[in-house]
Parts: structure tokens; C-alpha cells; sequence
């Protein structure tokens, strides 16, 4: 199903790494649905990615290399964008992420302080970094839509996602304090996605990550959201149809959020002999 | 703008009164994007409005009169629907409130019960209403959109909103309760979005309405969003793009719900001798 | 320990059934901590209670039967009271609750609606009921303190706490709505409390409630609160130590509310073959 | 009025810069209740404060310097700590906040970034030094309590609050997420107390403060909290009345946080002609 929901509209695509990304999804999707996308990642994340077949398949897209936490490189990434667009964009997407301390799995209460200012740099201040250069450089049309992903252990605490609960939750601190000073000068609005645990190559990266799946599911009344169902919801946030949707994040899970015990849940803690 | 959003979708629309609804806008909306829908309102209201005019428009859609208090008259207008559309529905707007107190003008800690249980009944426990006939004739297809219209007051506090708040409260947790056990058995999601106060003809009877929208409007960095932008946003929650979105409460309103002070009010409290 | 926490403090509590109910323990810690009480329950709920041994236990307090959803009957609650304690009162506790829909094993996508009305008036509007009439008669102090208790399940779904779920909420919006106006009034505040799951005579009428409150054990990093602890919270909320506190619902639940998940319940979802 | 609310408590408290902070109000009344505590704050800060006469105002307590920022003064702390005071502490108070960037008057989308590590490091990243350096020693007593100074800019936009703002969201998240850890372990319970604008040295570089503090209260049913009310409230949560709260951020601010608008501040958008 393609709809040209952003017929004529034009975007920059961070994080797509493979085929499992949320990000490479929604650059697909973007595609279908008419849009132009420049399309980057950090250069130690590109080297081991397929990004240029996805750029292909994207209408030969732009694919320039960006360090989102380089004021540099994002520099020369709007810069070269706008120039092969022919001029500001109308949408972002910042998939973003990576804690070393989970990688050295360092537990929480035994932070590397050194790698913890690294998760924050590289998974939450890489979107202010982003949206300062494309505010000075005015690379974002007026209502135009910027959305980061983000996850739910931003509000409560999921023992495994380590520095990661905590760099979400100064993401989406940044996307409202950002958002309410990009939506005054320009009607830009700004939201994160806050997405059902999603079988990637970050997530599988993440401790105990099958188990966590799995109740997840079980959790959610409509199952865990997949990656192409996020890559939609996220082509709703780029459209015309959400123009005064901002400042918000959003839960795209299933219902995972709001529900406090399903029966499937609960049941694994019934007596055997009543059961 | 069309996109062909809910083409082949069929839906059932409640409470478009006049063109100031945002029902009607939402009806409209979904006839621009190829839904077959039907029109409900309460007998009462109908004689007031102006649907037949908007059911022409919208390709000659049935309107069947419908009491949301009423269990019968549920019942017939989901009998009625089906039979005229072929089938169960892909979604439902509930665009339904009243305060017997807010037109009497009682003050909320001098509420009349009577009228406080009527309020309860026709803004809140309407929508279990809908949705308990809907499940007992299985009215709803698997994946199909209810959306509820609702208000911040449901989580704030706003003195001339009277015992409209505790609807609202009441039906956003109607809304979960209900969307958790239509997700289990349906996959059916069910949302409300809370939307920036709106000159409709409801919002007009609200003591103040007039200032409140200024202040609304100011504190909104976006300013306030309009009953054609809700519809927009209606549209998206009913399209395929929000499959996984359910149990939400959506704030459109230009970003009001998480700003805590703009500068343009701020400015009212600045002592005239230092401005 | 007693502090004289409550030391010329006067009361009104609301729910004795028991030495299990929460109001007792309250009533107990109240009377220890210097404060003059008067007791009361419905009349039905009296007559199989015990509440004339926690009256002597309390310094013989006074013991006034009163349906919560009478007028007539808080009416003369609060005119006997403030006679035998000469003058308005300090604090107020609320622990109502009672579900026709829950007694009758009714599912909530089956709901009663004249039972669905009465869960209402009881568990919810009965708070609105006992304001009205206090703030009619004057009858709470400048700085007095209303607590209710409230449950999680008014912001998250628990399948099995059916239209009890929807009563929370409609509650803790009552609290809100009318604490801003007694605030703006008199300075009164009201608040609730969102206690984890407790073994009370009510609790015990849930289906499946011993499975859930191994859950919520579980998954709370301090364990479930008991209803001595509760006790102690709620005279915390009495006292002066916490006097600009208002229209708040205060979680006492051992950290479950931001508990996303803990290790001792993802512990259920591992594959038998890897653990 | 005093209680022996902390009688044989022991404690530490950080950020006593002097007679307006809010520390310098929790010190005296945790002495007053009965504790004994150790005075800190970091050495820069000491030379301009008055710390010494608090010191002696609290039956001389020790006065340790310590950076917040620096692992080695932290355990010097500790140590000192649990040397003067015979073993492990009751309890914690954590007040400590700045950002470069508001003293620079750097706008918040034209950060610095050195500078915004250096906010999250000093007022975010701090208590979870602290906390790390206290479980490493061992040196919270079970059912101990952590309180960290919060505002209200962690979930809402107040422009001029610029990045501390995103701090505060941080520091609220690392009190979930080691709460969660340290509950699992010894019981120790962490929460932040999200305070009313308060005129304290802090307080007062904020641009536009005097504004803001008038807006606020004019927003808050009982008006803006006061400092000694602030530290009334932090008592009851050292106190043992409080066990079961945890990972939890708790509103002290006059009912501010639930009031959407006020009938004081609507005043100011009437028409004139209408008034």
C-alpha cells in the first residue's frame, strides 16, 4: 500500500544500518510514499552496514556519512543535503543509539562515568546537536516533523537497559524543551516515538533481550508493534495529517504501556494446584 | 488533499452537529478518502443540525438517529449500519458530551447528582455502551479504530470545565479498560485524543470560552490546533498507518500539554515598571 | 513509635470494617498519634463489623453510621461530629469501594449499567458527596488534609479489577477537581493514595487476587506496602509536615508503579533449556 | 513543633549554601527531629557560604567539603562520614544543581556543549556518584531515604529553565533507575521532590524569576510552597512513616502540577471591554 502521503516532501534518514533497522524501513516506506531522502549513519556504522543498496533502492538516494555527535559533520550533512535537495527538509528521523557500558556490560550501579557521558552524547544529545545545526542553518521548512525513537524505560525502569533507560529520558526532555522553542520560530514540530522492543541489531545487543520480547508480547493486547508497523506510524508523524502533534512522545506497542497485568502475565503466577 | 487513506473502510460517526463539529469535519474527511460511513446523533440534536446536508455530501450516507444512553437505540443503529454497509465496521468516532450542570450553571462543589450521574452516562459510559453492543454483535473488524474525543482536563484541572473533567477522566479510562479486553479478543484499538479547546457549539456553552482559547491559543507553541486539523489526525488513527496504537490518550493541541509557561504569558506577569 | 504527629488534631475516618481494612490501621495510628477521631461506615458494612472495639480502643471515639451516598446521612455525619468535637475538623480519611458488577461476577465488556452507576456513586461520587456537604458546613479547617485511597488500576489496565478500575479514576479526578476549588476556598487539601495490593476484606472479593499479589510482590523492588505502612503514609499526609502537598496521587506501592519490569518476573520467560 | 521524627537517624546533606537554601532548611529541621548529620557542599561553593555557623547550629556537625563530580571526594565523604558518625547513614539529602550555560545566558538552541556535560554531570550525574560511592561502602542503612531536589521543567517547557530542564529529567530517571537496583538490595528507597519556585541563590539567576514565581502562584490552589514547608516535607520522607515510597517524583508545589489554569490567571485574557 502506498498512499503519497509525503508526495514532494524531502527528508534526512539517520541510523538505517540493515534490513532490520526501524530506520531502513521507514526510508523504504518514505520512498513509497513519494519522498526524496538523504540518508546517514555514523561512518564505523556504515562501513558495516548495506547502506548503498538501500540508498538504491530509494531512488538513488544521497548517502553522506555523519557522526552525529561531530557539530562538523552534521554541519557538512546539512549542508550537502539541502544542496542535493534543493533546499530545507521536511522531515528527520533520529534512530540513534549505543551505551557503551551496556557493550563492556558494566551494570548500572557500576557505571563508567567516561562511557556514561558517551550514551548521553551519542543517544540523546546527538538530536539537540542536530536540530541547533538545522536551526542555524534554518534546513527544516515550517511544520515540518522531526522524530526520534525512543522506549518506554524512559518513564520505568527495566533492570537490563542499563545508561539506555536514562538517555531516553534526556532525549525526550531534549525533543520537548527543543520542540516548544522550534515550534515558536517555525512551526517545527518535534516528537519521539517510544516503539515496542524491536528484534535489531542494537536490541539484540541488550541482556536478557529474548525474555524481555517475549513478555513484552505477552503484555501488549494487540502483540508487540514490529518494525515496519513503527516505520508507518512514523510516515503518519512526517505527514500533513499531525500537523499540531508536538512535544509528545508517543507509544506505538500494542498497548504495552497502559496495560498493568494481562491474563497471559499473571497466569504464570498461579498455584500449580489451583491452576 | 486526499490519499486514499480509508479506501474501502467503513465507519459509523457519532455527534455532527453543524460544520462547526469536529464530527462533521471528521465525516467529510473520511468521505474524501473513500470511507462509506453512517451518521449518528442523538434524536434531539438532530433535529437542531443539519446532517441530511452533510450525509449528501458525503455520498449519500444513512443517518441513523441514535440516543447514546440507549441500549436499544444501539443496538438498532448497529443493526441498521450493517445491514446498510455489508458488514462490520473499520471504525468509530465518539464525539459525545454534556453537562446538564454546565447548562445549568451549577458550580462543581454544588453539583446536582442527578445531573452529575447524566453527565457520567451521556460523555463517558456512552462509549462502554457503543462498545459492549459492538463486541456482542462483533460490529467491528479485527484491526479496526475507535477514537474517542476528549480534553486535558481529563488530567488538569481547569475550574469552568465543571464536571465535564470527571467525564473525560472517566472516559479515557473507559477507553483503556475497554481497549485492552477489544484487543485481546479483536485486535480492535481504541484511543482518545484530547484536542485544543474548539469554537464548537459545545465549546461555546463553557463559561469563559472565549478567553480560555486566547490563553490555550498563547500557551500552545503551535498555537491552538483547529477542528479540520483533528480531523486530519482522526483520519491517520483510523488508516492502517496506527495499527499498533492503542489504550493512548493523544494530545493534539500544538503542543499546550507539555508546556509549562510560554513566553507570551510570562510576559503578562512582568511588573509594567521593569517591561 | 508515636510522634504527637496529630497532637489537637481532629477527624473524620471513613471504612473501618475490620482490623484488616486500611481505616482501621489508620484509626489505630491516628488515636496513637494524639489525634481525637470519629468513625464511620455504612450502616450495612457496620452491622457485620467490629467497629465499636476500635471505637473503644480510640478513646471511645464517636460512631455515626453513614450511607456515603446519602446527603442526608453526611449531613448528620458532620453535624454529630463537629457537636462532639466541637468545631470543624482536620483531616478527613475516604476508603470506599464497592463494585455490584465485581459481587456479581459480571465481565467488564458485560457490565450492569445500573450496577456500573452504583460503583460509580459509591466508590467515586461518595467523595464528591462528603466535600460538598463538609464545604457547605464549614466544617474542615484552613490547612485541613482529605485522603483517599485510590489503586493503580485508575492509570493502567488490571483485567481483573473490572468497573472498579474506572471508578479509580473518576475518583482521583474528583480529588483533583475539587482540591483546586477547596484549595482556592479554604486551603484544604486533598490528595490520594495508591497503595499496592492489600489482603483486605474488599481486596480478598477480586478474582484471582492472591496470583496478583504475588505478582505485584514481585515486581515491586521493595516488596508489596502493608496496611500498617499504609497507615503510616496516610498520617504523614494528616500532619503539618506535608501542608502544601495537594490534588495529588501518591503511589505507596514498594516502587511497582515505575517498575517496567524486575528480574525475579522476566525470570518467568526464559527458555526451561537456557536457564 | 517538633517531633522526634528522626530521633537516632543519621544523615548527610549536600547543597547548604546558605540561610535561603533549601538544604540549609532540611539541616535544621533534621536536627531539630533528632538527627545527627554531616554538612557538604562543594569547596568552591563552601568559601562564599556561611556553612560553619549552620554547623554549629546543628549541634556541630561535621563539615565536609566534596565536590560532587569527583569519585575521590566522594569517598573521602563517605568515609569521613561514617567515621564521625559511627557507621552507615540514615539518610540523604541531595540538592545540587547548575548549569554553565544559564550562567553564561547561552539560549538553550545555542547550547554549549561542554558546558550541557557539565549541567548533567553536576546536577544529574552527581547523585548517581554518590549513590554508587554509598553502595560500593555499603554505607545506607536498610530502609534508608534518598531525596533529591526536582522541578517541575523535567516533564513540562519553561523556556528560561533552559538545560536544566533536561538535567532534572535526567536526575529523575537515575532516581528510578538506581532506586529500583538499591530497593532490590538493601531496601534503600530514592525519590525526587519536585518543589515550587523557590527564591534561593540558585533560584534567582533564572532570567525572568521574579515573574515566574509570581506566575506560579497565582497558578497554585494554596499558592507556591515555601522553602521551610520544602523542608517539612523532606523530613516525612527520612522519616519511617514513608517506607514503602520509592522511584518516585512527588509534587510539592501548592497543587501547581495538576491546575491547567487557574481563575487568577485566565483573568489576565479577558477583553478589557468585558471585564
Amino acid at each position: 500500500m502506498a498512499y503519497n502521503l509525503l508526495k514532494g516532501k524531502k527528508g534526512i534518514i539517520f541510523g538505517a544500518l540493515n534490513d532490520m533497522s526501524i530506520a531502513w524501513k521507514v526510508a523504504q516506506r518514505a520512498h513509497e510514499e513519494g519522498a526524496q531522502i538523504v540518508l546517514t549513519n555514523a561512518p564505523i556504522a556504515m562501513r558495516m552496514g548495506e547502506i548503498t543498496k538501500l540508498a538504491e533502492a530509494c531512488g538513488n538516494a544521497l548517502v553522506v556519512p555523519a557522526d552525529a555527535t561531530s557539530d562538523d559533520d552534521l554541519n557538512n550533512l546539512f549542508e550537502k543535503s539541502m544542496e542535493h535537495l534543493g533546499g530545507p527538509v521536511d522531515f528527520v528521523l533520529h534512530s540513534i543509539g549505543m551505551s557503551p557500558n551496556v557493550r563492556k556490560a558494566k551494570h548500572y550501579t557500576e557505571t563508567n562515568y567516561d562511557f556514561y557521558h558517551k550514551t548521553m552524547d551519542i543517544s540523546a544529545m546527538s538530536l539537540h546537536r542536530v536540530l541547533k545545526v538545522a536551526m542555524e542553518k534554518d534546513a527544516i521548512k515550517e511544520w515540518g516533523s522531526v522524530v526520534a525513537l525512543s522506549y518506554i524505560a524512559a518513564q520505568r525502569v527495566f533492570p537490563d537497559y542499563n545508561d539506555m533507560a536514562d538517555a531516553k529520558s534526556l532525549l525526550e526532555s531534549i525533543a520537548r524543551s527543543f520542540g516548544y522553542h522550534y515550534g515558536v520560530k517555525k512551526k517545527v514540530r518535534i516528537n519521539t516515538i517510544s516503539q515496542s522492543p524491536t528484534m535489531t541489531t542494537a536490541g539484540s545487543g541488550v541482556k536478557g533481550f529474548n525474555e524481555f520480547v517475549a513478555y513484552a508480547d505477552a503484555m501488549s493486547p494487540l502483540g508487540n508493534a514490529s518494525g515496519h508497523d513503527c516505520a508507518n506510524y512514523v510516515i503518519s508523524m512526517f505527514s500533513d495529517l499531525t500537523r499540531y502533534v508536538t512535544m509528545q512522545n508517543l507509544f506505538h506497542d500494542g498497548g504495552y504501556s497502559f496495560t498493568g497485568v494481562s491474563e497471559s502475565v499473571i497466569a504464570k503466577f498461579k498455584n500449580p494446584e489451583e491452576a
